[in-house]
């Protein structure tokens, strides 16, 4: 056997001869030079939410099969450019957190009981971490494919005692002035969808704001305007569902399209920005063990990341954060004969799991759910599978879960599917692993390995040298 | 709201004031400066078999919340002392590996099909790492808590077709006169159990190996003698099993028992040593989703971990990896309001369920299998339950599993137990999850935060400043 070259194979191939040298910082890279005395000018916190740390490997692990080059998340690993950390994001009141709490702990510097918003044990305010910023001067904003009122954006900007009074949640947001707002729910913006019937667009409007409603609209704000985008009633289409369908194309954007307008917007300013981008409709799809959904919407995120990354590369004063707020369904591809080549069909499917069971009802034939899976997924159903699908929809005890509110089936579709794609599922809820946390940037290099969630509050401030004197 | 006060908090205490001068490593901690200019003279490599992510978080959590303290593993994270990195495990038949496949990616530095041990897929054989630091004069061993001739240790040592035929590797093993190899395994050395009726120990001892068959015997072994420490028939018991038997506490070690050992002997030689040590039933209990076989024999190997430490910070010549092979159903805690409680329970847990379901007999009555779960778990199954777990004594379609030889139910156990601890799982197979890779010590500075599987055998080699020349 022949002696390897290092230097051009890999692992030690950035630091070469010198590995032993003194001052060897562990990333070698060109990349942190640039930053390394310069403080966080800005900050994008990207969070792929219920990002299980199978969920990520699946991404890459797709993205390798497919295109030979892995996820922009773990290309920044392979290329030795960022800080890593596992994050523990337990909250208050369980060692398994909802959104709401793990934002908080992040928004708002403490742990809090599942299900409030920067709102403490006994009822104590937790000023969230937008707000400091806005009051030195900085521009703020939010983007995310779920309601942009959902628990992750809401516990960086607002206090309330429960995540679900999305309507006024809209309120805060108006009354706080954030700059960039964007995403789904407009259930709680709209004067037909509102309970009070305020009409927030004109309220919004009236503030300042440019209003927009679908891609074009967005893409066409003046980037000296402050923007509030809702583009649908509830969360966004899952990407693959959308990528499919010409209307949604053109009505919603995608949460690269909107980080890279939330970019153009609050950059340039001499106090700097910060940036939250949520892939909201991750968690969403794990919530129903939806492989297309999970998978492709992860997909997408990575292009968020990717955009959020070239803009830092460039900037050199943004500090860049990637995380997850808490585990979901821990999916994993299981061992097998065909474990390759099911894994691969994902590449073929053309729909989620949603759009499929959606799209069944009472009255559809055996024979109707069979082609509908198979144009959807690539293979077929027995008619004794069919007919289990069918039986949920005619039931008196259909299937549950937190996003499901027309009650489908989608446990019994995945226990189904997993024959065909060996992707399994540990639940149809959130996990308490502890998650996957990466940085880029100014402060980066201060991450130590393990942390909890609610040190990152006060890291945020640090990097960007930020009294915390609230 | 007060300024928090990093110094004393956490996050960024340890690099303080410093935050952005140069030259400022990434890991400020003084464990590296001590190490920072040598070589690796000895590597000791731990493998926690089939660990999932979930099941390093599970061990970590249970012990924080048990103890107040984490496992040995994160506390190194916690205590910013080791390098980390994502380890993308897959062979070259498969993207989920088996134990082989893994194994010799690192001992051969080849991916193969599983299966195998360092035989390529055309038939070449790839020389195993071990016999390349044996051959520049380090001493060598492995030891592990399932048979010592598996296929975690075997992929160091030797080169096989299949990794099924263990009496042809522990021949080989001989031949090769690795110095320390202790763990389960006497179907494949005693006469009375090999089909060729060879007696094996006496060949080793023959060898000048003493021949050890219960902890008593391995304490006793002087530390100038190499050894072979065979302590049951195939596996180790369970650790959960083992420390509420005297029998077994007297007649087997414990992994961090033979890990010290294993050091005692291979140090002190100027050549340095090498030492692969696995906990090899985490993958068993992971095959079985087996909560009790699997938590505490992760927690034993991260005693075994802290054994190692221990010797690595006084050494300070010494690189430690900690990594596993693959993972294995992808464990997790799932959401629910009695979580805490219900995951807290299996602190009281006497026994694994391999040892509920061997006691179990198609003659065993309801009220037998219900009092032998609530003696082992503390929690009552209904008749149902029972009944249901019965029915797969009598049953022609009883469950498989790889380490199923009798065909319990222990699928059927881990889905009642659900509903009382909270822990789920996708399957009872491998999964193709990168997998945590730690390191700390001489070189553990040159680790990139994402590797393949095979490049750790040349970083091995480079760590030690061995020529890569055989």
């Amino acid at each position: 056997m022949k002696r390897r070259n290092f230097f051009r194979n890999g692992t030690l191939g950035a630091i070469g001869a010198s590995l032993f040298t003194p001052f060897e910082s562990i990333r070698a890279s060109d990349f942190e030079s640039s930053w390394k005395r310069k403080k966080a000018k800005n900050i994008i916190m990207l969070v792929s939410d219920g990002m299980s740390t199978g969920t990520l490997n699946m991404a890459d692990l797709y993205l390798s099969r497919k295109t030979g080059k892995g996820s922009s998340w773990l290309n920044l690993y392979r290329e030795n450019k960022v800080s890593r950390a596992l994050m523990d994001m337990a909250s208050a009141s369980s060692i398994v957190t909802d959104s709401a709490a793990a934002s908080s702990s992040w928004g708002g510097g403490a742990r809090i009981n599942n299900g409030g918003l920067n709102m403490g044990v006994n009822g104590e305010l937790h000023l969230p971490i937008w707000q400091k910023f806005k009051a030195v001067g900085k521009k703020t904003g939010c983007v995310t494919t779920v309601p942009i009122t959902h628990a992750t954006p809401a516990g960086f900007c607002i206090n309330q005692k429960s995540r679900n009074d999305q309507a006024s949640i809209a309120e805060k947001y108006l009354e706080h002035g954030f700059d960039v707002l964007m995403g789904g729910g407009n259930e709680y913006f709209s004067p037909d969808k509102r309970k009070d019937k305020k009409d927030m667009y004109t309220a919004f409007a009236n503030k300042g704001y440019a209003v927009v409603h679908n891609r074009n609209e967005m893409l066409s704000v003046p980037t000296n305007n402050k923007v509030l985008g809702v583009f649908t009633d509830s969360g966004l289409p899952f990407t693959k569902d959308r990528e499919n369908n010409k209307e949604l194309l053109e009505s919603t954007p995608s949460l690269a399209e909107m980080t890279q307008k939330a970019i153009e917007i609050l950059k340039d300013v001499q106090k700097g920005f910060v940036l939250q981008v949520e892939a909201g409709k991750v968690d969403w799809a794990a919530h129903a063990n939806d492989i297309a959904g999970l998978l492709y919407d992860q997909v997408a995120f990575d292009e968020a990341v990717q955009v959020a990354m070239d803009f830092a590369e460039k900037d050199e004063e943004t500090l860049v954060i990637i995380t997850t707020d808490h585990g979901n369904a821990n999916p994993g591809v299981i061992s097998g004969n065909d474990a390759n080549d099911n894994f691969d069909s994902i590449q073929k499917y053309k729909h989620t799991n949603e759009w499929i069971l959606n799209g069944i009802g009472k009255e559809t034939s055996v024979n109707g759910v069979k082609e509908r899976v198979e144009y959807a997924n690539g293979f077929s159903l027995t008619d004794e599978e069919a007919k289990t699908l069918l039986s949920y929809y005619d039931s008196l005890q259909p299937e549950e879960g937190l996003y499901n509110p027309r009650r489908l089936p989608f446990g019994a579709l995945a226990e189904i599917q997993k024959q065909h794609n060996s992707v399994g599922w540990i639940s149809m809820q959130h996990s308490a692993d502890y998650v996957e946390l990466a940085m880029y940037g100014p402060g980066s290099q201060s991450l130590k390995p393990f942390i909890k969630n609610t040190e990152l509050h006060y890291f945020m401030l640090e990097a960007a040298e930020v009294d915390n004197t609230f």
